[in-house]
């Protein structure tokens, strides 16, 4: 519901400067040109946020653009020629979510900006000799959002003939930092999300950065020693919180931060010499370094070492910084769901949160295979008989199996069962540039595809598609239709995607601008077939989920699956709600209860939770979209704490967020939507929590069966993870509850109103 | 029908060199290992053709290939495992053709190669330090095919642990030259064949290069200042024809020729820089240049400069050698069709020769256009409401014009009507790196698909559709199914394809790895939906026609549309039969009556051949699909010429090559498919041609009603273009008939039985 739109009276000299507040006033956006070059400023409760940074594009030329034209950058001679500022208050309703209602209020600061180019003629009239010089106008618009939380803004393009297409050699949108924040940062990276995140110093990044990166992982390409990616969440020493992403990334390239630190020669460039096709300046950016502790954009390359190729009207994704004196608000907030587009979906009936298990921690721990055969070096789809090669027996996508697993999602309130590795292909996937490597329509032999979804259907369950196109999208985009057809014909209504390896075709990255629009093609494709989504390794979300409910998750991020890999770090799950999951929710595929992975397999690592902390995720880590990732059997054995799992709710009309610190624990309570029920969760660091939760969010003079599943005395993510105290009791508003979470641990509350 | 497949006596020791000859003895193929290198030679009737010239592959080092394996380059190291000759001769039936049957005889000598490598070792064992080496086999093999008029050879990749998938840096085929031939030439170019065939001898290539290339066309990508294409034709001073080209280009890069002249210092290299996905060995080739006038082949590189992704079992295209005495033999030759596979299309039945004219010319000329309104600097496909915009009123694929075409055609015979301009995006199509440019299924307003179609149909008429896809082979793909179910919804058979402009994704190259696997991938799509295929600017053929016969066109050269944009040579279609035909049939469109454009439109070009002329290239430029270009109106002022275009068949039991001179002038008569009707055409140069034609081709006893269209005396290509004769006589077996080509001339002879 649109409540205003008015104008506001702007508060600087038009023509030279504007500024705008947030509607509590806590925070000011300042805009003005200097020496031709287009600034802006933040601050929060009078501190400064960003430093006056600048704002503009470096161009590449075309070796088709018109002569003298498209080459100059969008960086200087500027001039305003109109500013506006507006105000707008709208509540609105998401498909699914963390609330019931989300409101966008904020004021609109909207600057016109002229710049003067020359412009040389080349005359067609061969008797005019030489060429002239005619001054032209080009003009685009600045756009910045100011919220109560924080700021977007993005640049838009008109359509006009002095810029019609324009290729990016990089945007240098800068973020000037006001002193040496603790940061939360991942290396800035090309192809993985992946790593684990560091807590440093913005000034230790460039030391930190070598151990940041796991070079075995299959996909790394860093591009600087002080590149980090987004979002990036940082504390000031004077307690503010100020994370910094981007909203609605669609046909662009994904932002990643450069941070100029003191050593800073020159900013990273990656240029293409791999094409002739265009041709980017190859001399070094001539703009001058900003100061110290600026961090400028840098934006994911295709090929050719390009950033974008934009044709007008266009505009980029949003660019935000969320600020606050309180953690709780970077994980409360809807900054990022604002600014991206109202739902583009008209029936969103087909769409539906979903709680799932899945024939996968078995693969992923190593003990048995999404292969079907050894007999090959490699295999080629096309020359193959399945029917008569040799299974290796340790095939998990097997008929007996995946009975098993719908026989235990009936039981147990699931909705859905993931099958990875059902389809022809897995003996050689990733990482050999082999482009024709799945059909995404062929079962292996011993998966009987009408059979098993007969048998889901007949328990009221469904099975989940898996599309592992191992990156080779051009492959997928082939297959696409049929691919959906066929989940179609056997009532499949979900698709996890995975984009393992390397890029094909050969030379693109994961998170460029041609990759983004494959992610949104695919998107569109399976809205098209009432399909949700949920991509793996794609780019990191910036809230198009908004648009396009149907994504209904994502990975993205360091999951569950590395607990296999050697651990993730027990602080891990308490950073990811204030980076990650700005963007949009994650799969993390939660649930490990049996956190020895050696006592039943052959693998070596172990979870680093505590039991009760795999089941506080089901709350602190928000998605619609929720595994109980662990073995039948290992929940059989612990079927009073996999009670929680049966109960919890995976979409909510309401959300408060009780206690929280980076890095060291998040508390959450969430009502379960159309009910009266709560759930609570926490989740704690290496160090242990002491949580102290008022019950002041309760219906007064309801009455709830409280049951809280907390970890024990003697409990600790290492020495003794799987002890564990289920209590109950009948709370009412206004109650206190006190619980003390273990290092590693955490703890889980239904609140089921009687 | 296969006649004999024997062993041979081998005619050298095995293990150190083997060489096989042709089934008449014309031929010698030779073999052997020479200090680890694999080299091979060729003479004809005891002349040097190819002197001994090196075989291998460098390989690029993939960053996920087992470390220490995969960049040993297959150049060296080679021993002898095993040699075979054997002898084929089998007869089989193209599904259209120069000829009724085709003969497939040839010895063939295959020698499999051995290659020791040295495979390191790293022990997954901490305990063990450091690594080890342990020698390891390598295996590839060499065949060659030795026909009567060429040879044919290709590497072979067994499937084998030690190479499974290798990445190529180039391929290292060597063709020593053994003189310093003439050759008709065009630059080696990753992106156009539409240069103008130059004429040097080969010393003189490196001199040529420079005004050999037009800067202005929209693809060029020169490589190096020897660089050329093939198919090459060469003349040698003692009298040999040499044709160098490929056959069954499949999934594998175009091959180019870089020549090694004394100036050469070392070999073009292109490595990609616009990636880290793959690591190029960034040092130079380290293998020695070989001696002056030798060739190297050069392969066409992917947007990380890298040749090739190949998993075994695979093989490279053939590379073949074309040898005679006698020019015709050249034009006769079916060594390129027959080194490709079988038809692999079971039902070819809806697969047919087509004569068509359309909707083309006037706007190649410039007097009509493809697009429909001026309105918008640039436009997208999802914001245009295409009936509320403002036609500029010159565009031609309108309702009354395509009815008009579709009453010329069915007055005249011709079987279908290319409509090109019929579907929206034409406003800014090629070279604005506009991936979404174009959706293949929406007409413009004054299109009625729905009526046109019916009111062609109605007229035992067809619509040839036609898809400009401006090289964004992605939105191409994205659209294909939906695009050819449209084209089955209506009724057309028959897809021109266009790849104008840069290649989306950036970086990539019309003749790459992944362009040519495009091309084919397209062709198969077609064939399932029964649809012709007529593919413009793709990459040149090599003969892919045998085993998809639906390919039933191609442009890949310089077409009669440059006859608008300045004219082609008078030599030119004296040339393409020797060269751009070898692969297969060429769309030259030919039928321009009136050659002096300036008469209806403003453009001031005039095309270099006599009416005359253009009637002989349907004879001449052999194609099962053949345009009568020019606008109706013009048909209708020389109706009495036209009678040839009516009556010319475009598919044939039999053919023979009468005269032929690369560059000179080309003789050819044809029997017509199914009928006794010969027809004749006559093409030359701009130095005129006496023709003594003996018709001891016909049938015994049958007499034959003979028109002969020939230049008129005064006639000349750019004097007086127009004049012609045409001649009616009854003519039979033994005849003579004595025919003067004009300056660009040439003459059509229909002899239809009686």
């Amino acid at each position: 519901m649109l409540i205003a739109a008015a104008m506001l009276a702007m508060s600087a000299m038009p023509g030279m400067a504007g500024s705008v507040k947030s509607p509590n006033g806590n925070l000011e956006l300042t805009f003005n040109i200097n020496q031709g070059c287009a600034m802006y400023s933040l601050t929060y409760k009078g501190k400064d946020v960003v430093k006056p940074s600048r704002l503009g594009l470096e161009l590449a030329k075309d070796k088709h653009a018109s002569k003298g034209m498209e080459e100059t950058d969008l960086m200087d001679h500027f001039t305003i020629k109109d500013e506006k500022v507006t105000s707008f208050d709208e509540t609105w309703q998401p498909v699914w979510g963390e609330t019931k209602d989300i409101r966008n209020h904020y004021n609109e600061y909207t600057v016109t900006l002229e710049q003067q180019l020359e412009k040389k003629h080349y005359p067609k009239d061969p008797n005019t000799k030489g060429m002239w010089v005619e001054p032209q106008i080009r003009v685009i618009i600045i756009r910045f959002r100011v919220y109560d939380d924080g700021i977007g803004f993005r640049y838009e393009f008109p359509q006009q003939q002095e810029l019609n297409y324009f290729l990016i050699k990089d945007e240098h949108t800068e973020f000037a930092m006001a002193g040496d924040h603790t940061a939360w940062w991942l290396p800035g990276d090309y192809d993985t999300q992946e790593q684990e995140t560091q807590e440093t110093r913005l000034s230790e990044i460039r030391g930190r950065m070598k151990e940041a990166v796991n070079w075995d992982n299959s996909s790394v390409a860093v591009f600087s020693p002080t590149g980090v990616q987004t979002s990036l969440q940082m504390r000031t020493d004077d307690g503010l919180y100020i994370n910094i992403h981007e909203a609605a990334c669609l046909d662009y390239a994904t932002m990643h931060l450069e941070l100029v630190d003191a050593q800073t020669k020159a900013l990273s460039t990656k240029l293409g010499g791999g094409s002739n096709a265009c041709t980017p300046n190859p001399k070094p950016s001539p703009y001058p370094l900003p100061a110290p502790l600026t961090f400028i954009s840098h934006l994911t390359p295709d090929a050719t070492g390009l950033k974008g190729a934009m044709q007008t009207p266009c505009e980029t994704p949003w660019r935000t910084v969320m600020v606050s004196d309180d953690a709780r608000d970077m994980l409360a907030s809807n900054l990022i769901l604002n600014l991206n587009e109202p739902c583009k979906i008209e029936d969103t009936s087909w769409i539906h949160p979903t709680k799932y298990c899945g024939v996968w921690w078995e693969m992923i721990v190593g003990k048995s295979n999404w292969h079907y055969t050894d007999d090959f070096p490699s295999i080629r789809l096309d020359q193959i008989d399945w029917n008569s090669v040799k299974p290796h027996g340790r095939h998990a996508a097997n008929n007996e199996k995946v009975k098993r697993y719908i026989d235990f999602a009936a039981k147990n309130g699931l909705d859905e069962v993931l099958v990875e590795g059902w389809n022809v292909g897995w003996e050689d996937w990733a990482n050999h540039w082999k482009r024709d490597v799945f059909d995404f329509v062929t079962p292996y032999p011993d998966f009987d595809i009408k059979m098993l979804n007969d048998y889901a259907h007949s328990k009221g369950v469904k099975i989940l598609m898996h599309h592992e196109t191992s990156s080779s999208t051009q492959n997928y985009e082939r297959h696409i239709k049929e691919a959906y057809e066929l989940m179609n014909k056997y009532g499949y209504d979900a698709v996890k995607t995975g984009y393992v390896g390397d890029i094909i075709p050969r030379g693109d990255h994961h998170y460029s601008q041609s990759m983004n629009n494959h992610y949104l093609y695919v998107i569109r494709e399976a809205a098209k077939h009432h399909i949700m989504v949920n991509s793996h390794e794609a780019t990191r979300p910036t809230g198009l989920c908004r648009t396009y409910p149907n994504l209904v998750g994502g990975e993205s991020a360091r999951g569950t699956e590395y607990e296999a890999f050697g651990g993730n770090r027990p602080d891990h799950t308490c950073i990811l709600p204030f980076t990650r999951l700005q963007g949009g929710p994650m799969d993390y595929t939660p649930g490990i209860f049996e956190t020895q992975l050696s006592t039943w397999s052959k693998n070596t690592s172990w979870v680093r939770t505590t039991l009760a902390g795999q089941l506080a995720l089901y709350v602190t880590m928000y998605s619609p979209l929720q595994m109980a990732a662990d073995l039948p059997e290992n929940y059989e054995r612990f079927d009073d704490a996999f009670q929680f799992i049966r109960d919890v709710a995976c979409d909510w009309d309401d959300s408060k967020y009780l206690e929280a610190e980076p890095a060291d624990y998040i508390t959450v309570a969430r009502k379960a939507k159309g009910t009266d029920n709560w759930f609570i969760g926490g989740k704690c660091d290496e160090n242990g929590h002491q949580s102290v939760i008022k019950l002041d969010f309760l219906d007064k003079g309801k009455k709830y069966d409280c049951t809280i599943y907390a970890d024990a005395k003697d409990a600790h993510y290492e020495k003794n993870p799987k002890a564990y105290v289920i209590t109950k009791k009948v709370v009412k508003a206004g109650d206190t509850l006190k619980l003390t979470e273990a290092a590693g641990g955490g703890f889980a509350i239904s609140l089921l109103a009687k």
